[in-house]
């Protein structure tokens, strides 16, 4: 019976592999609104400890938290021009603001209370944030100013897939203003590190930093940055952005300061964010055939003691597990299953289907000896951990085990990143063996609408990272190379 | 020019006090959007404490979080006859989901984007979270279901005032599941004693449990109980509210479970909440004629200091500043103001405008003494405190002006509590001393409208704590009194 509620395995069927290993990881559901899902407690809580080290990180770096209205005047969309253009298409738009009985029951919107304007459900909040900047900020005493905003957003889309894209999603939004370009522009970097040094270190995935081509750009934005992580399946995953966006909102929304020479200048201003977006990062990146993988540093359980009795052991054996439990709680988020209406095979599977990093068995025999034995999520042998060392061996296992999972992760990265000597090399690459291709990149624009419609490969970015391009030429449109691009599939 | 900005004395106009004392503290501005305001990051900050302080508590009570769509589906409000009446008046709808360019510029709704049916913005999550339920219940073994979501939700308001009333308001909102109707009765009262703790241990509210009237029940439930706190002007501020949904909910959603003995049950529910009205519940309790007070427990900055000195003794000063600063910040919330744009009065009258609990003063007079002076925001002299035992000392003040704080509130209520011994002296005593009149209530609905026609005022609760009433008459009805009713006019 366990069997059959498995994962289809990624060699079958990557798609349903990852909606399997979700659906029984219990980490969302299916919403009666079309595009949004539930998260679920179990996949709420690994959205709760992203928020955790995200906040602690942006603290750190001296932002603080504010909360903006979820609607937005629809006239603010259409301030910025090139924002307008990437945001209006896909926009839940308020119209009225009360309900009525309806004859033969039931109720219906009253056409009595129809806005006068109709309200956008935020799809971001530049428009709603510039307009607010404008009100408080005045002379460079103002400035800067580091405000970051955990929220719900929402942008209408067709075609969903649970956490990678959705209508609804969480995420955190920052928007400072900034007294000059350079200081905007190093905000801009700096949140971009504060990203991709969190993946690495929390969530064990590696992330190649990068600037967006401008096709890729955020729509308002004078350039944007990314973080871009590689799946197992060789596809691609934008994980993050950090934009810099000159002064276009501040000129959008008239929003001036007055500098220390007493003169009027446009405020300068970035954006950043990521969302739940994450966790389906975290799914692709490290689950298995089993299910769900997650790396200890952001697992809402660590590790799980499940106790293995018969009856008459049942006092001895759960008086060692209340001591384990007891010596491990204050450090490690650890809970007990003793639930006694399931078997133990079936406690097993659960846990390992929700990705638990250490499972500790206890039985009679074991408390004997006075050990535990563990089992890592992420395979090996089974091992015995002494009582008495207990937090410290738990501990290190557990750090060795992030470790190992981002390690895995690089070492899959660099065998799934390749350089494109040629354009046939490159397209027979991409259909044969899915990933990274970094490529010495001399087109532009439209060259580079032609490569995605032909190879379905966008550029991800131009890595921070760069070789020198000197004499090279670009194999893709035989135009001289500028600059390393990196291509891939992507979600 | 610091008086320019202060605050309009309490006794002159309790509620222009109000709007200053928010507006000095820098916790909140105006949106664009009827009806809606911007947490500033300082009124935010509050609201993240409370948030942190609830979040622990519900997780040590046996609670998880998830997050459940923003957006309902118009035909759900109508499922629960009472729940359409309480809240299908004041939704807004979304109606479409594209806006087109329009001719001559900017944007308008998409027609051919109109929705088939309309999508209400949650003003509560019964009717999302019993859906999803009926998906997730069919055993007693699925029961209880313990659930929290921390979210928006939207009530479109005509008048509004913030924090008391505002379209937009961020809570939380626990729905939990129950097999049996006792559990479900333990787990509201449960989470009424969880928001009574937490107000006056943290916020220093003391408040007074109790069940709402039919009158004031939350739609859709078999009884409402609620934390009723008294403000400085004698007027009551309901504060949170825990409701027995009984078996509602379950019906209209149609959510059974299998019991142990193989028959099908309805499922039991309760539903609590809290928001941002609780911040206005802490301004009207402790704040004074100078602005904002904020407990220790909750206050976002505990402790200020502010180093005072001429250019020559910087150096020296600063070095004492950052020592202190070192000493407390592990322990305590506590940032140092060294803004040299600034006068010291202006930053005095900032940080108490602002409500910080604590000031301390260094100059180079105080480091030649190895002592920093203080001041504590709700009144009394300076005195000094030795940098040497800085820690303790910090802390036991902030200890003991939390205590004072909630005994001070208490005090305050003692005094404008009343029994009302006749309809007259209940009347006059409204106008002339606003509190909490006790009154030994023998009325039916009807009785209380007119009472709250005519006087303004409704039953705040029948307290927990119940004297006896018999052979007592009713003082606002003539009738035989059946229980104690505490009344109020209420925010």
């Amino acid at each position: 019976m366990a069997q059959d509620k498995g994962v289809t395995p990624r060699s079958e069927d990557y798609s349903q592999w990852y909606r399997d290993v979700i659906a029984r990881g219990d980490l969302v559901d299916d919403a009666p609104v079309r595009g949004c899902k539930v998260l679920k407690p179990h996949g709420y809580a690994i959205w709760e400890a992203i928020q955790r080290g995200l906040d602690e990180r942006f603290k750190a770096t001296g932002h603080v938290n504010a909360y903006f209205p979820l609607l937005i005047p629809m006239s603010f969309l259409s301030r910025e021009a090139e924002h307008v253009e990437g945001f209006a298409k896909e926009c839940a738009l308020v119209t009225h603001h009360r309900l009525r009985s309806k004859e033969g029951g039931g109720v219906e919107p009253d056409p009595a209370s129809k806005l006068e304007e109709p309200l956008v459900i935020r799809p971001t909040s530049e428009t709603m944030i510039w307009h607010m900047y404008g009100r408080w900020i005045d002379s460079w005493r103002d400035l800067p100013i580091l405000v970051n905003q955990w929220a719900n957003v929402m942008r209408w889309e067709m075609k969903t897939r649970p956490f990678l894209r959705t209508s609804e999603f969480l995420w955190q939004e920052g928007h400072t203003a900034h007294a000059t370009r350079e200081e905007a522009e190093e905000e801009t970097l700096k949140m971009l590190d504060v990203y991709a040094s969190f993946a690495e270190e929390v969530l064990a995935i590696p992330v190649v930093k990068g600037r967006k081509s401008a096709r890729e750009r955020f729509a308002g934005a004078v350039e944007t940055y990314t973080i871009e992580a590689l799946m197992q399946d060789g596809w691609a995953l934008q994980s993050g952005t950090s934009h810099f966006l000159g002064q276009n909102f501040a000129k959008a929304f008239d929003v001036t300061f007055q500098n220390v020479d007493g003169e009027r200048e446009h405020v300068w201003a970035t954006s950043w964010g990521v969302s739940t977006r994450l966790v389906g990062a975290l799914v692709m990146t490290h689950s298995d055939d089993e299910g769900l993988v997650l790396p200890p540093a952001v697992a809402p359980i660590q590790v799980v003691i499940v106790p293995v009795y018969k009856a008459k052991d049942r006092d001895e054996v759960m008086a060692a597990v209340d001591g384990l439990h007891a010596t491990l709680k204050p450090h490690v988020r650890v809970r007990v299953d003793d639930r006694d209406n399931l078997r133990v095979g079936a406690k097993f599977f659960e846990w390992e289907q929700k990705g638990v990093p250490l499972r500790l068995e206890v039985g009679p025999r074991d408390v004997a000896k006075g050990q535990a034995f563990a089992k890592r999520r992420t395979g090996g042998d089974k091992f015995a951990i002494a009582f008495d060392d207990a937090l410290a061996t738990v501990q290190q296992v557990l750090d060795e085990m992030q470790g190992d999972m981002l390690q895995r992760a690089l070492d899959h990265r660099e065998s799934h990143t390749f350089t494109a000597e040629s354009r046939e090399d490159f397209v027979k690459g991409l259909e044969e063996r899915p990933g990274f291709y970094r490529v010495a990149w001399g087109g532009d624009d439209a060259d580079e609408d032609r490569v995605k419609e032909e190879t379905k490969a966008t550029i991800r970015c131009f890595p921070q990272e760069q070789d020198s391009v000197e004499g090279l030429t670009c194999p893709l449109t035989g135009k001289p190379a500028r600059e390393w691009a990196l291509f891939a599939r992507a979600y």
